[in-house]
């Protein structure tokens, strides 16, 4: 059947863009962070994908809301939060962080934006963070104001970014290293842009820290790239899962932990640092984890959207789940982000995916980013 | 233009139910708790609404998900958490319960279950109350284990509710007081059934605790049905609206606090327990709030769906907003819940509402629930 239409309120935020991406056609929405995400205009996934790759997109990811820390227990509060050492980030650094639970489990992965040694922004992805960090500091007697301010992220994505940015923000723009950030003047206001965004096209997102702003912004960002081949955009899911990025929510619970979900780089795994639930992931970590995500390449028609974990299996054996898939027109098969068993989860090991449609689906698992042969 | 699809994910949950309700024709989904709420059928509102208060309608409310609080510390907890004395309630009864910060800012407004001295459950609205349960849980050392649990409300609403539970559940369900449950049986299991609901009908609220069993009740309940008029159904905006049930996310948010929102009975408005925020609320109530939720009715043709608030104006200065509205059948007028300054929230107190398609509409303040004239 057709997807069922979303009913609106105020209670599903609109952003600052909402106006321009509705002009432009806007076909889909998905709701994160109790705001609307754009997720497709006027062309199928797939011509999307190849345009992303190709030229360059504007993209409305106001729901990715900032949870803002600031006050002499800001810098306690974030270390405390992320397993990730924050010991030596700079000012404008941006630090991708996993923060987990007592137990470990995964609450969320946000981007960490350090504005100053007081000042944090955490750029969450679908969970109320805010709750969470408001419910530790006033549990532990913490001296943090915790708030969500006025600033709705815009992100320009695809090999064109550094070009249309250029033009509206100055040349500075080019110099920003990868996940670095500066300020930038427009309209009179200095807004924070970095280098960083969810694909691996490369590109920026502005943080815009005045809705009514909103507008302007996309007009001008619009205008600019007019010779580009600009087009509205959203988080491409063939992109996203050949690239291997995590979607909180879909690869990533609170059942699973940062080191089965491949973030071990960002765990601080000794005693050197103090963090919620470091204990819980030391055990994890002496034995490593038991399973992790992996890419799949499988076969058959092009699959049906993932809305429950789809069964892996090896030789007869249940060794794991499917979380997210789609057609991939350059692979010429399905791919997907899977849950793997540790005795299963070499590259090439040989599966067999259920999808949702009941079909039995001949496959591999693969390396991520996914490489094509 | 059309309302844009609902894009499916792992991430938007689904319910036992969904198959059920997609089998049916849903035709419209929102998005509460991570987890997707129908929103509509194959019949308009209007329809739906005499429906609803004619019949009886099944209603796929998974989405109110469950904070379970378990242990030693799970009343202390309960307690700290809302400003409603939780000390005379009983085993076996349903408490709304407003959730305030420090700052006694609305973060929601479940429905308390005490199911044993040391077990509760929060039926909530939309927003992850576990994260700020578990941070203040952590942060204060409280020995209290806190999860989702695997429940899955299921509502029954309408005059002919009693008859269809009976039907189901044996006569032990009419017995039930409001706001009072019991455990009645299904397929073996001994499930919480509950006098309650989101409208004015009338019914129950089933909270199933194993989601496979999901379609077995859904069909339970709709072959008992057959000859009632059963219908499937969802939260109706003009009986939500006319009956002056509040929605977190729309009538009230962080910025408002609950002498505001209309639920000052539910608060202990003095040193006798101690709450979060019961500072600030206490000096609030010194004066009174500012402002109060209150119904509007007004003219001009059927308005539009409100995204955001809507001002309200009345003598030439704005004196609030609307933040849900709707065309009424049997007020043959527009109806909306709307903030109101002090000044102007008497019943009848002449208004005009500027509506999101930029109409100026004349209308009067009304008492909640609203009562045709």
């Amino acid at each position: 059947m057709a997807a069922p239409r979303l009913q609106v309120s105020r209670r599903l935020r609109a952003t600052p863009y909402t106006s321009r991406v509705e002009a432009l056609g806007v076909s889909g929405y998905s709701v994160v962070n109790h705001t609307i995400l754009p997720k497709g205009f006027r062309r199928s996934v797939e011509e999307d994908y190849w345009h992303l790759k190709t030229h360059v997109q504007l993209w409305d990811v106001g729901c990715q809301r900032q949870v803002e820390l600031r006050g002499p227990d800001a810098a306690h509060l974030a270390q405390w939060m992320t397993p990730r050492d924050l010991g030596g980030a700079r000012v404008g650094q941006c630090l991708y962080a996993p923060l987990i639970d007592e137990r470990a489990g995964m609450l969320n992965d946000p981007i960490i934006l350090k504005l100053a040694e007081d000042h944090f922004w955490l750029s969450i992805a679908d969970a109320d963070v805010l709750l969470w960090a408001k419910g530790l500091a006033l549990g532990g007697g913490l001296d943090v104001e915790i708030g969500e301010p006025d600033v709705w992220p815009l992100a320009v994505q695809g090999p064109k970014s550094d070009e249309l940015a250029a033009r509206v923000f100055g040349n500075g723009v080019r110099e920003l290293p990868f996940f670095g950030f500066g300020r930038f003047e427009f309209r009179g206001r200095d807004l924070v842009v970095a280098r960083s965004g969810y694909s691996r096209q490369g590109g920026f997102e502005i943080y815009l820290d005045r809705f009514e702003l909103g507008g302007e912004l996309w007009d001008a960002l619009w205008q600019a790239g007019a010779d580009l081949d600009i087009s509205p955009g959203s988080p491409n899911l063939i992109e996203r899962v050949e690239g291997g990025l995590l979607s909180y929510g879909n690869e990533m619970t609170r059942a699973d932990n940062p080191l089965e979900c491949g973030l071990g780089r960002y765990c601080q795994l000794d005693e050197s640092i103090d963090y919620i639930g470091r204990d819980a992931l030391l055990r994890i970590a002496e034995d490593g984890p038991a399973r992790l995500i992996r890419g799949v390449i499988f076969g058959g028609d092009a699959c049906p959207p993932c809305q429950h974990p789809w069964p892996v299996s090896s030789g007869g054996r249940e060794i794991g789940y499917v979380t997210s898939a789609i057609w991939s027109p350059r692979f010429e098969q399905n791919v997907g982000l899977a849950m793997i068993a540790r005795d299963y989860w070499d590259a090439a090991t040989e599966i067999r995916v259920r999808s949702e449609d009941g079909l039995e689906r001949q496959g591999i698992v693969s390396e991520l980013p996914m490489v094509k042969a």
